[in-house]
């Protein structure tokens, strides 16, 4: 079985969007607009928007099940306040759900949070609770900087963020540390902001112990880790010169890295560096990358292909493909 | 000849940072240190700080002469006022050009330029033109982000930077895109910020047509590139998305990367994705990391070691080494 741990809902009917555009317009004029405001989206409609897409290239891929969430991007925490927040995110992960009822093979859900910025973590623990324990999803995605590229939350290992963690760590279930857009002009989000967000995270988990803390708690960084591989010997020198335990004990028994990286040089790089049972599967697919590559006449994101190439062991291929997965999802298995 | 495109004086005599202290000391009181202020430092107080530190692991690691420029961490352009940078800018420049005069042969000057937060960059041409012209440096180091981690200038494409752009592209210098210490505790200086640094002025640079307006200005982004030859495919499959030219054409002939990468695999990836046109070797010695790794039981710095070990064709080799710096720093060919 092959499991895709990063599929983003990028292809939704375009009412969900257009109840986007009411909310936005919306807050202009001083109104937060009721989650029922949303057109009613058929179970058609929903088919038809995945058949195309995500089902079409998981069937020509080869691939099985996608842990699918919310389109990333559109998140957008910055926008409005926390009840704003509350009722796009309710939105999105309810539409995912209907998602996960039409295609139970196909699909398991990971939730958006109703993150806002000021507002404690905390907020976001209901949501989580009613998406694990009423929907069936096994994660979350976690945004370390609802501000949308202004980063004046404080570092994912500070305390603000430990009721939000006791409530991962109670229902046993992942985060996906995964920004949103930015307003922020200096950074494009998913050239810049995204990966920027995956390299920062696993820099606080270093300098910190919030493992120490929870020792249970998972985070999964997406994108292959943003620069952390290709750096792999700075961050291991930088522990050392900061008197950190080695990154094996200290890190990696919660950190995961999935295989978000679109050339065949950067896989093997990951593979190289970072354990086998650290590495999960995953292509953003339909995400940030749509084109096909001229030099291969691929996909750029379809990075089972590069797995393939490796001609990895039995074992290490199962790992990363499924069993891995079922490790960090442990909600995953039971389902 | 072996050229090392990324060095800092991080071992500058202690009279540097009590100068730096007392301007600190100053602004709290509400006073601007001035310039005399700064206990004199000997040519022996000089000599000592760079015999154990620099000059000892050029002879150590059989590399030649170092592009040098202040602290990099230490520039911290969001402290103080415009005149507190420009102060303290003048005391590492003419620091460096100490270093400079007294071992020709080893070092050759990069200036720091006197940013400040909301300060336009076209007040720091009267110190890149003053090094150069009067000092003999051949580049400069240019901070993005002035403010220290809150990223709230323009991205390095807006016009805002155009007045600075005209005086490097007169001179005839590149500038190395180099960020300092962060106030933002969401980001570790050397382990988040350098590199997300990096990482986001490629992304500008991409999605901007910054050198149409300035054919012949170069940038070096260092650190490898910061997280973009790991995500390589993502780069060139994002410019083909957002219908931008082919990153060779694009990008690369203004652009280039050093090898400030800390462990064989990563200098191998880099090497295998950028054209060996556009990488300079470097190695941030004394710098970000400064630990022996206890894999290899060599530095982690010692860039020049993975280099050695791919068995580059002598033409390779020479661009790396030196050719491109010569190449990219035009002033060092006359010196």
């Amino acid at each position: 079985m092959i499991i895709d741990c990063h599929g983003h809902y990028t292809t939704a009917p375009a009412e969900l969007q257009k109840f986007r555009d009411a909310q936005i317009a919306g807050l202009k004029a001083g109104l937060d607009v009721p989650l029922n405001a949303q057109e009613e989206i058929s179970d058609d409609q929903i088919r038809s928007s995945l058949e195309n897409a995500q089902l079409k290239l998981q069937r020509a891929r080869g691939t099985d099940l996608t842990i699918f969430s919310p389109r990333a991007s559109a998140m957008a925490h910055h926008i409005g306040n926390e009840t704003t927040s509350q009722r796009w995110t309710r939105a999105c992960n309810d539409l995912i759900h209907r998602v996960c009822l039409l295609y139970p093979d196909n699909f398991v859900g990971v939730c958006q949070l109703p993150q806002s910025p000021g507002v404690p973590p905390a907020s976001s623990a209901a949501e989580l609770e009613r998406c694990v324990t009423e929907l069936g999803f096994i994660g979350c995605n976690l945004n370390p900087d609802p501000s949308g590229g202004h980063w004046n939350s404080p570092p994912l290992t500070d305390r603000y963020w430990y009721p939000f963690y006791e409530k991962m760590v109670e229902l046993d279930v992942p985060a996906m540390v995964h920004v949103s857009s930015s307003c922020n002009p200096n950074f494009h989000a998913t050239g810049a902001h995204y990966i920027n967000a995956d390299t920062t995270a696993f820099m606080q988990f270093l300098t910190a112990d919030l493992f120490k803390d929870f020792p249970t708690l998972r985070f999964i960084i997406p994108h292959g880790g943003g620069a952390v591989p290709y750096h792999w010997g700075r961050y291991r020198g930088l522990a050392q010169d900061l008197k950190r335990p080695l990154l094996g004990d200290h890190v990696l028994k919660n950190v995961f890295f999935d295989t978000c990286v679109y050339h065949l040089p950067g896989i093997e790089l990951l593979l190289k560096v970072i354990p086998i049972d650290n590495i999960l599967f995953g292509s953003e697919m339909v995400g940030a990358v749509r084109g096909i590559d001229p030099e291969t006449d691929q996909y750029f994101d379809d990075t089972k292909r590069y797995l393939d190439a490796l001609n990895l062991s039995e074992s290490d291929r199962h790992k990363i493909f499924e069993g891995n997965a079922r490790k960090v999802f442990p909600r995953l298995r039971a389902g």
